[in-house]
Order: structure tokens, then C-alpha cells, then sequence
């Protein structure tokens, strides 16, 4: 039922299709971000009408509410969101480190408190699968431990080393629960985590080669602080160690640009709350002009769309004047709209990599592409 | 350009077709509200897939945001929100005396703090019209003066005055202005006062008549405090007052028990903010169980749409247990799905009241519609 084919690659960047029980995702590919079971503001229709083809929802906070246990009664995610495609739900631990007050973080796993109502929760390796199982996500993410980007060896190492001890205790509960009737068919992807650090990196990597004959790879520990450098030495790192003919999935990740370079490097799956946290700003962006904000004075009279050569929802049919608008008066479709924009114009980049990919096109479009996109970024 | 052809009628109320530049309205009609040049959190194709013709929008909210003479400069109202429909604007007045922090009332009009930013402003008769007509919305509102539904009679009497000197200084303002190349096509309602005093009423609708040959009549100072037998009464002697051939707008009705005894009494038009107001509550109406909170515990398993009459989106993808969780987690989606149900409930309960009105079984349906309705809205 999972299954990924590699098409084509122009230089380490890759063009395959990724096949889930729920359909197919071509690859590269962006996944917008459903938090609670809904991509803020938008329909599922719509989700699907911007060319999505994967939703993330996350676990930490299906776990808190509705809880898990409704969601599995109610049919599954799928059936309760009304997403008949492919999902992929996370571990629950990064929302654990980021949202919630940590009581303690022990070899069994992690006691917290609730961002909502400050109860008391315990999820270890095998509740986070027992949970994600409930959820009944296509993809299903081990449960790991993610330090800042900013932290010192020692630290990275010792998460490293608790995240493959409880990849191996996910992993081990993912199989004893493949006999139970009526469960959904689901895959388990692992964290690769080992922060900046190259020996880390490529340890992590090999020793998580070794628990298993994983469907894909979910790579942790970027985008969360460290410079961008070394996140793009990293994955060339990575790129080197990862089986080829498995998708490799780039979590929390991201910009535009951050998506291409990462596309140039191997990946093949994002996702990111940018977005829609910054159509929530009044911040969108443009193949031309670089991320823009929508409230700058200049936009008051501007007739044109948001982005000319994009085919969304909102730059087919709104102008800027009015978004503008919408906007300042902290009007809700503002949000709605530029999140639509924004959601596009990530999946249409996925959509032309991989196409650039397949005619072979790919190192010059993408450089020629960061240029345009980062030049002008500087003047808004 | 404009016309209402009044169709049938069953008691006292009424089907008819009022026809405007931008299209024609078949009546009983519940109008929704775009106070800032768009119904919260809908795209104007939304609002059009619900089944309204007509839209409202706030001359106090435009005037100060994003400004009328931006708007003009813009094309007007229709392309700024991309509405092609026909538009209402109301005169500001309301807002203004519910909204704005009052400096002074005085004969010549109002001088207001903007709630925005506290800066001053002051609408006079002639500058509403002017604003208006800027804005270019197919109708237009006299300036009125709008006091409380518990006010005695001489504040009542004396604003009915005021309200009348504004009228004439409106129409010779609004025929002024017509022969303006290049603006809208508009018509001007005056806006009856009056209160709940019946002579009060009775005169100022007569002494309106007297100054000019209006197209439609706006009906003003109700659903603001009074009893609702006051409000019942005197729409019954307006009904006895105002030409049948001409349109009659409730203003600020309303929850759709009120809506259906107002259509009894004669009244056309509708217009008010309770159906979006409310779903951003959690508030849904309903046929068979009349208004309930998707908050409520009792629908966390509740697999049935919000009504099963209702052919809206949200009722015909969506269900009660998935859209109370939206609710209790705060998702913008809730709000947009309940809106879109509330609206519909409103423009669906207009045409049926039509086709009731048409085959001459109004009367009885309204009654247990009412009854259905009622009965059970105290249970929830």
C-alpha cells in the first residue's frame, strides 16, 4: 500500500511519486498544515482546489481536543475532516517541547501540562503511536526528541540517543498493533535528529538504517534556530546516507526559498504553519517582489493581483487595493485569501521543481528563481 | 432602473420582485450584512451560492475605512468587493449613534469620534449622500436620527422631526447630484421614525409620502429595545400606511422568527448581522430544534448536519460533532461554516415565505413553522 517511485533527478534534487492508501503525492511536495483537523480557514474543497495533496495534522493537538479516542469512534481523521487524501500526522513531540509546560522529560518518555487547561499528560513512544493509530493518519511519525538548533553536542547527542531508543520501542509497538481488525492501513516514518552536528547527523542516520526497512524518512532538528548553512550541509550529509528510493520528508520547513534550496538537496516533503501564520499578518508572497506585507501604504491604490503569474482563488479574482483593505480592517477573509495565495504558491513551486526536474531544467530555473525572489525581497 | 412589481399577496404579506441596476430581487428577501465591503470571513462567490441577491454594506465603516473617495477612485462598492449584485448602503446613522463616541447632535447633523482611531468627524445630510453615492450601492439611506426603542415621547417626537428636515435635505442633495456624468445609477429610501408612539408613526410616514414619490420606504427605529407586540403593531400600521407598490426594508431584522412576522406584516426586505454574530458564537439555527450552541456537550457524537433541511455547504459536507470541535478549539472554519448555514437559513426561509405567499398557504405555514420553531428553541 506504500510505495515510492523515483522518476527522475537533476543533480541531488529528485522527482518521484509517493503512493499512500489514500492516493498518490508527485513529488517535491508541499503539505499545508492542518493543526487541529482543519487548515485554518480553508475547506477541505479548497485544500484540494490549490493542488494539495497531503495534509499534516498534529498529534498533540487531536490528542488534548477532541481527543484521539472521539476521532477514532467518529471514523478516523479522515472521515472526521472530511480529507479523503492523504494524511500525515507528527509525533505530538515537537509540539510537546514548543506549546506545552514540560514537567519532566525521563527514558520512558515526556510528562507535561496542556497549552489549554494545564491538566497533566504523559505520552511515551508507544502512546504516541497508540494515538496516531486512533487517528488513523496514512503516515505516522516516531516519537522523538527535538533540542534547539543552538544546543551543544552533548545535548544533541543524549536526544539522539533517546529518540533511537524510542524509535525502537515506537517501532516494536507499530508492529504488535498490525494484527488488530478494522485498524487503518498506516506506515511509520522515524526522526532523523543529530542537530548540526555532521558525526551526529550521519550516526543518527546509519543506526536508523540499521531498526528497520522504514517506507520514508522524516528529517528533525532544522529550521528551528541553527543558520542556514547548517541545515543546507546537513541535508547534502544526509542525501549521502538516505536510501535513494525512499521519500525523505523535511519537517517544519517552510519559505519559498528554504523549500527550493532544500528541493536542490534531496527532499521531497515540507510542510510549514508560514503560510497561513503569515497570511495571518497580511504577509504573502511573490515570484517578483519577495514577501510582501499588505498593510505598506504603497498597495492602497494597486490594482494589480498579489502575484501576476499565480492562479489562485484570490489573485484571479481580488486586487491588492481591496486585500489591503480587508487587511487593516482585520477583516477574516484577508487571512482566508492570502493564506490561499500563500498555500499556492508553495505547492505550485513543488509543482514546477518537479517539473524542472523531469526536463532536466532544474539548477538553472532554481537559481535564476532565488535571485528574482530574493533581490527584491530586501525592498519590501 | 428601478421597478417593484408586487406579485401576491397572502394576508399582509407579500411576494414581489423589486429590480435594481444590478439585477432584480424576488421578495421576501433576507439581504446579509458586508460591513466592510464583505460578509465576514465569505467570498462574495459564497455569499452568491447561498442564494442572496442583494448585500448591505456600512457607509460609517467605508466612510472611515478604507474611505469613500478611495473606493470611488476604485471603480465603486461592486468592483471593489467584486459584488455584482445589487448593494444597499445604510446612511451611517445607525452606526453612528451605536458605535461612534458622540461630540454633539445638532440640526445640522451629527459630529462623531471615529471608534477606530477617536478622530473627529461630522455627517451632515448632504454629506451622507454625498458618501454614498461615492460608495455607489444601487440603494441608498436618508440620514436619520435613531433613538432607543425605550425612549419617551418627546425624544421620539423630536427626533421624527429632525429625521424629517434630514429627508428633504437628502432629496434635494441626492437630485442635485444626478446629473454628475459618469455616476451610479442609484435611488434614495427615506428611513421612517417614529418609535413605538402610533400617532408618531402614523404622521411621520404620512408627512414621508408628502415629500417625494420614493421608490421603497426603509423602516427605521425598530428591533432596538421595544416590546415586540410594539414592533408587531406598528409594522401592522404601517402596513396600512405605506403604497403597496413600493418596497418595504425592516431595517436590522433579523432571527428568523422575527423575519417571519415581519414578512406577515407586509415588510420586504431584511437586513441584519445576527447570522454571522451568532456563528461566531457557535450559534446555529435550526428548523425542528430552533437555536442552539455547537458548544454544547450534548453533540460531541452527533454524526447528523447542523439541520437536515438545510442544502447549505456546511450542512451538506459538514457534521455537528466535527463543527462543535471547530467551535471549542476556536477554528476560523467554525465561524465560516456556521455563517454560511445562518445566512442560508435566512435567504431560505425568504423564498419559501414566497412560495407560501404564491400558492396562498402562508398563513398556516408560518404557523407551524413558528410553532416548530419555538417549541423546541427552549429546550436547548
Amino acid at each position: 500500500m506504500f510505495d515510492f517511485r523515483l522518476e527522475c533527478s537533476d543533480g541531488a534534487a529528485r522527482a518521484g511519486t509517493f503512493t499512500t492508501p489514500h492516493g498518490e503525492i508527485p513529488t517535491p511536495a508541499f503539505m499545508p498544515v492542518g493543526t487541529a483537523g482543519t487548515v485554518k480557514g480553508l475547506s477541505t474543497e479548497e485544500v484540494q482546489g490549490l493542488g494539495a495533496r497531503m495534509v499534516l495534522a498534529n498529534t498533540y493537538h487531536l490528542y488534548l481536543r477532541p481527543g484521539h479516542e472521539l476521532v477514532r469512534e467518529l471514523g478516523g481523521l479522515h472521515a472526521f475532516m472530511r480529507w479523503d487524501g492523504p494524511l500525515l500526522t507528527d509525533s505530538g513531540g515537537f509540539q510537546v517541547f514548543s506549546l506545552a509546560a514540560i514537567r519532566s522529560v525521563h527514558d520512558d518518555g515526556v510528562d507535561f501540562r496542556s497549552h489549554i487547561d494545564g491538566s497533566l499528560h504523559t505520552f511515551t513512544p508507544e502512546s504516541v503511536v497508540d494515538v496516531q493509530r486512533a487517528l488513523g493518519a496514512d503516515v505516522i511519525m516516531a516519537f522523538d526528541e527535538c533540542q534547539p538548533g543552538c544546543c551543544d553536542r552533548a545535548t544533541a547527542e543524549a536526544a539522539g540517543e533517546r529518540t533511537l531508543a524510542w524509535l525502537e520501542r515506537c517501532r516494536d509497538r507499530f508492529a504488535a498493533l498490525q494484527g488488530d481488525s478494522g485498524a487503518p492501513t498506516q506506515t511509520l516514518f522515524p526522526v532523523l535528529q543529530g542537530n548540526v552536528f555532521d558525526e551526529l547527523r550521519a550516526a543518527h542516520a546509519r543506526r536508523t538504517l540499521e531498526l528497520g526497512d522504514w517506507t520514508g524518512y522524516g528529517i528533525g532538528g532544522l529550521s528551528v534556530g541553527e543558520a542556514k548553512e547548517d541545515m543546507w550541509r546537513t541535508l547534502e550529509l544526509l542525501d549521502g546516507v538516505l536510501p535513494a528510493g525512499r521519500p525523505r520528508y523535511l519537517m517544519g520547513v517552510g519559505y519559498p526559498d528554504d523549500l527550493l534550496e532544500a528541493i536542490a538537496r534531496g527532499c521531497d516533503l515540507f510542510d510549514c504553519v508560514a503560510p497561513t501564520r503569515n497570511a495571518r499578518h497580511g504577509t504573502a508572497w511573490t515570484a517578483v517582489e519577495g514577501q510582501v506585507n499588505l498593510k505598506a501604504a504603497r498597495f492602497r491604490r494597486d490594482t494589480g493581483p498579489i502575484d501576476a503569474g499565480c492562479d489562485c482563488q484570490a489573485c484571479a479574482r481580488y486586487d491588492r487595493a481591496y486585500l489591503r483593505h480587508l487587511v487593516v480592517a482585520g477583516e477574516w477573509l484577508a487571512m482566508r485569501l492570502l493564506s490561499i495565495h500563500n498555500l499556492r504558491f508553495l505547492v505550485q513551486l513543488g509543482e514546477e521543481a518537479r517539473r524542472r526536474i523531469g526536463d532536466g531544467t532544474f539548477e538553472g530555473w532554481r537559481r535564476d528563481w532565488l535571485g528574482r525572489y530574493r533581490n527584491e525581497r530586501s525592498t519590501s
